[in-house]
């Protein structure tokens, strides 16, 4: 009673004791979560475990995982991670999402037109060394710009040094910076990729949700120098799976995750982000769908769009509920509150951290005027997107490395260049109905006299603007782009592509906005990070994870069904499942049955299993990691969260968080039997 | 905006067309919601459809309903109907609950020892008579008193009239009185049940839950004079089912709904009802469950006890939700607000009914004190029960009828007197373990000093005083009960039997207490139920349907899944999810496959519906009911209500609760192919 600090303490530590009972946290490699493994399920990995997982994962930049499941390169990931490559590749004589794909030899093994993969090959840790270049900075803007300058010097340094991409990770809020160095691949050959309706079968209904009847996989092969590469580091199949209440691991790269945000960064997202984030995904969609409606090949180009759009938006929709749901906020509250007190209990602690939170908070409120402008001055078109990185890139490497704009370091320009000119095709109707749809809602939102708007529309109507941009420009050919990147200013200056003239004319605004949020928001809240992040290690040291920044986490947890809608969810669903769901529809909508299985029904094990949960703390990004059990061999494939899983944003909740992942039973179950592609099984058997 | 009258009353129809849309209402048959069916359907029943479906629908009086699906009373329900007379029919060495039953030939049919059947053969408005008797009634206590005694002679001079039984039921809240005339059927004969395993597959964890793959069924033949029943009042077999979106009807027997309560009601009921009746059954069920655990046969005795307690707290714990939920009670507390508005606007129909609100929140106001010791004052025993049931019975019958306690009328002693003298049979072991464990429940709540508690154990053990209680009495033969009973009062004074000794003893506080409830509290709120009875009918005349009151309803609605759990839930099951849901929990707990469907999966057409899902308004007390379309033609069987539904309770939300039905196509599938009773099938397809 009379020790207020140890009773607070003794708090806190309890409810971190909980948490790890409850198989929570992404955990970074140098800081494996050891104790709770070897508390909870009596097993330690060594680092020869954890060097041989961390290089057997990749991270795919399409946006999700991956890993290596053979010693020839053999890459397993999800098809709706492979969607986009598929799509790119595909034509209107041939639907590789409609049809799958299955290379029955190498040389039919299918190129990925910009698809880059990293493995993290080793991690130092440089917080020391970027602190150092901040130490005396007079303003959060001082600072701001030297940590870009110290954060590109490293990373130059590096890559120059190794030849590997070198990427410098804020973890902690910035508690702790990282010098993350991957080994890149570019030449990804797809290898086999199921149709799109026994990979998503359910569709958008099942999307993140569970029980579910999933074969969301596909396979690449990655090369080198034009031959497929070698390793030992690949995880072995285990076509057994894991057993109910196994313990399993997952390795993969969680997108990003707001658990250590404070209240007024939740407070933000929840009145200024996502109600806005919502609105424009909606809109998109409908626009999108609309355009799909016209025709079979329509439908085609928009598919993935669409795809991408309706899984971003049930996923938000979810995560939002987090946000509104009052337990979740008072929970935040009190721990906000209790880690307030402990800092300001300790006089050296509160003078170097306790400012953190009102600086935050003041930042935040001067953006809120600004967010709606933020949201709905876009250009929703891949062909402006270019535009603007042309215009962008030409000027940005003119100047010193580390005083350009984030993106544009001497490190990220090989990956930039890659993506910039990649020869994925455009789809000109398509891009001419989002053009017009976000031109629209941004008249009607921020109305016809905004500088912006005025700029872009110039008193016209948004569908003829964007029909003369579409039809005008020339930069669905990579050469084009290609050349007016390599000729620099000048070209660019000289240029009379519509896309082009009008990317420069926005250009000044836009580096203007950009900056007023790195001085007055950015900034600040990055400063304030770093005095919560080293405030969090003096008060608990590392006994924690950091939040989601899209690098490689590892994940625990074990084989487990979760209390539902009154009953219980199994552990695991088997192929039975997929024939009664849909049967229960009449085959209906995205409940229709492949014509694959259909036919093959008989020759299948129909007790086999086909997806099942477990309890590993993952969100987006974690797309296409393997599950691995103690021996670090692969028993199932990651694909989705549940429904209750999506609040995992901003707070993980053992009871019901589960990871949904395809079953390795399944998966070989169906290669063997119904796609023929025996080869691969060999492959993926072979010890 | 000057007349705030119409503009509530404009509120509150526009509430009623939107409930009216969304498939609400357990109609009387008098009052079939005709308007709604017309608008939403295009569908009138006739005169005709109506008697000939009341006609072919049952009551069964261990609590729930059935049809007449044969031209010879072959009567069908639910097996958990049916549970309560299999297992009294089963012994140690003849399990038909584990088993199943079913008769190859007529003469194998098997006699029901209690289960008593009624067909509601005429209804008749009696209002205004009950009513004349309670005019001038200067207090509560005599209107209550003149009621019972004017609703018994109406019951007592239709039995002499008629020879049927004849029961006055109290709508509305006791805006109606009617007279209900039943056929009374007492030879009720089981024909076929399946396995427990197919009849409750899932057990507790999927009750009241859905998807759902349950063959629920029980097949009676109701026999009089020693031969099958011949009627033309059945309902045709159809065993194609219904469509998605089809229009279907259910003709049951809801048991009870408490959606015309008032807030004090409500708030009586969430505050002093619920926590303590779960309370008890949870107690209960430990108890039951210790008894199971002691061996095979302890857990067959227990069975259907243990089925019944937590078919009873997994619904209750559900319908407490909605109480406890503030929006449900915020939309109350506004219906109640909008209809006193009403109300006192006129004031005429203020004069005679704005004091019931009042006078119901006071009378359970002095209620609350006394609901503890009401509610752990009770002897959980079957034995203990009968012998209560004589004490009581050879007093009352001595009074004039119409004075006598409700349930000893002329009119009600041959169904008391079919139960008190079942042959059932009483497990000793099982009738000890409860009473021990309610008797130290009983002191634990209430202590050792309370008045009751002293009368029962005086001060002994509660598990001696169980054990001498059941060891001594001889009321488990039928015979020596008929012996007292018919002995009367004499007898029963010079009886030692140790059960008729102790509920001698109690019955005098057991009376006090009886009549002071009625003085004080149904007394008035039966008035005050009267009053707003009246003014909702001059309102809004008879345009709704009265709350249930286990008598004959029509419900009606359509086919359709239901947004689940971020998903949707499907129209129907097909018999795949039964071996997908079993092979998901590796065939564990109450997830293993009856030996039949093991055995017989290669016979079956695995993607003939199992289950299927509709809107219609149910509550317990409708299982069992037929599910028929338009033609009458029955197209599936009620078994349960979704987890959604258990909150119509209290209030109806055509958005997510549903109707939980056995498809006709199962059954007849099953029939056949597993339990090789083509008798059946052929009797249930004859013209």
């Amino acid at each position: 009673m009379n020790n207020n600090r140890n009773c607070i303490l003794g708090l806190i530590l309890l409810a971190g004791a909980a948490a790890s009972r409850a198989d929570e946290g992404m955990w970074t490699f140098d800081n494996p979560p050891a104790k709770q493994l070897q508390a909870k399920y009596h097993f330690t990995p060594t680092q020869e475990w954890l060097d041989h997982v961390r290089l057997s994962c990749v991270r795919l930049n399409d946006g999700g995982s991956g890993s290596f499941v053979s010693s020839r390169g053999l890459l397993l990931t999800n098809h709706h991670v492979a969607r986009g490559q598929l799509q790119k590749n595909s034509t209107k004589e041939r639907d590789y999402i409609q049809d799958g794909f299955y290379a029955a030899t190498t040389d039919q093994e299918m190129k990925s037109p910009d698809l880059e993969v990293n493995v993290l090959v080793s991690l130092e840790n440089v917080t020391a060394r970027v602190l150092a270049a901040l130490k005396g900075a007079p303003t959060p803007e001082k600072e701001f710009a030297a940590r870009n300058a110290v954060i590109a010097g490293i990373e130059k340094e590096s890559l120059d040094k190794t030849g590997l991409r070198s990427d410098v990770v804020t973890l902690y809020q910035g508690g702790e910076y990282w010098l993350y160095r991957y080994k890149k691949y570019t030449d990804v050959r797809l290898v086999f990729a199921p149709e799109e309706q026994a990979a998503f079968f359910g569709g958008d209904p099942d999307n993140f949700t569970y029980p579910r009847f999933d074969l969301d996989m596909a396979l690449f092969r990655v090369y080198e120098n034009g031959k497929p590469i070698e390793s030992k580091d690949y995880l072995r199949w285990n076509p057994k799976g894991a057993a109910d209440e196994e313990l399993v691991f997952t390795a993969g790269h969680p997108g990003s995750t707001q658990r250590l945000d404070t209240m007024s960064q939740l407070e933000f997202e929840r009145d200024m982000v996502y109600p806005n984030v919502l609105k424009l995904l909606k809109q998109r969609i409908a626009i999108a769908k609309a355009y799909a409606a016209r025709g079979a090949e329509p439908a085609r180009e928009a598919g993935s769009l669409i795809f991408g759009l309706q899984n971003g938006l049930k996923s938000i929709e979810n995560s939002y509920k987090g946000l509104l749901n009052p337990s979740v906020m008072a929970a935040k509250q009190k721990d906000e509150t209790q880690f307030k007190s402990l800092v300001t209990a300790n006089p050296e602690w509160k003078a170097a951290y306790s400012s953190a939170w009102d600086s935050t908070a003041e930042a935040l409120q001067k953006a809120r005027p600004r967010m709606k402008t933020q949201f709905f001055r876009t250009l929703d078109s891949r062909l402006a997107g270019l535009a603007n990185t042309i215009v962008e890139y030409v000027a940005e490497i003119k100047k010193p490395d580390g005083e350009r704009l984030e993106g544009f370091y001497d490190s990220q320009l090989e990956s930039l260049r890659f993506r910039l000119f990649s020869s994925a095709p455009t789809y000109p109707g398509l891009e001419m109905a989002r053009l017009t749809g976000v031109l629209e809602m941004a008249r009607a939102e921020l109305g016809p006299e905004d500088p912006w708007v005025k700029i872009v529309l110039g008193g016209r109507a948004p569908k003829d603007v964007a029909t003369e941009l579409v039809s005008g420009t020339k930069l669905a050919d990579p050469a084009v782009r290609k050349k007016l990147a390599e000729g620099g200013e000048a070209a660019v200056s000289a240029s009379d592509d519509p896309m082009i003239v009008l990317a420069r004319k926005l250009d000044p605004m836009q580096r203007e906005t950009r900056k007023w949020f790195e001085d007055n928001v950015e900034s600040v809240t990055l400063r304030a990070g770093e005095q919560l992040g080293k405030a969090r290690f003096a008060a608990f040291g590392k006994s924690t994870y950091p939040d989601a920044t899209f690098t490689l986490r590892l994940s625990y947890g074990q084989v487990k069904g979760f209390p539902m809608n009154g009953t219980i969810a199994p552990p695991k669903t088997t192929l039975y499942g997929l024939y009664d769901r849909a049967a229960s529809f009449d085959y209906q909508g995205p409940f229709y049955l492949p014509l694959r299985f259909k036919e093959g029904r008989d020759k299948l094990d129909l007790s086999m299993p086909l997806n099942f949960v477990s309890t590993n703390d993952i969100v987006g990004g974690n797309s296409g990691s393997p599950v691995i059990n103690r021996n670090a061999e692969i028993v199932g494939l990651i694909f989705d969260g549940n429904i209750e899983s999506l609040v995992g944003h901003f707070v993980y909740d053992g009871e019901t968080n589960r990871a949904v992942a395809v079953h390795t039973a399944a998966m070989t179950e169906a290669l063997i039997k119904l796609y023929k592609a025996q080869r691969l099984v060999d492959e993926l058997m072979a010890k």
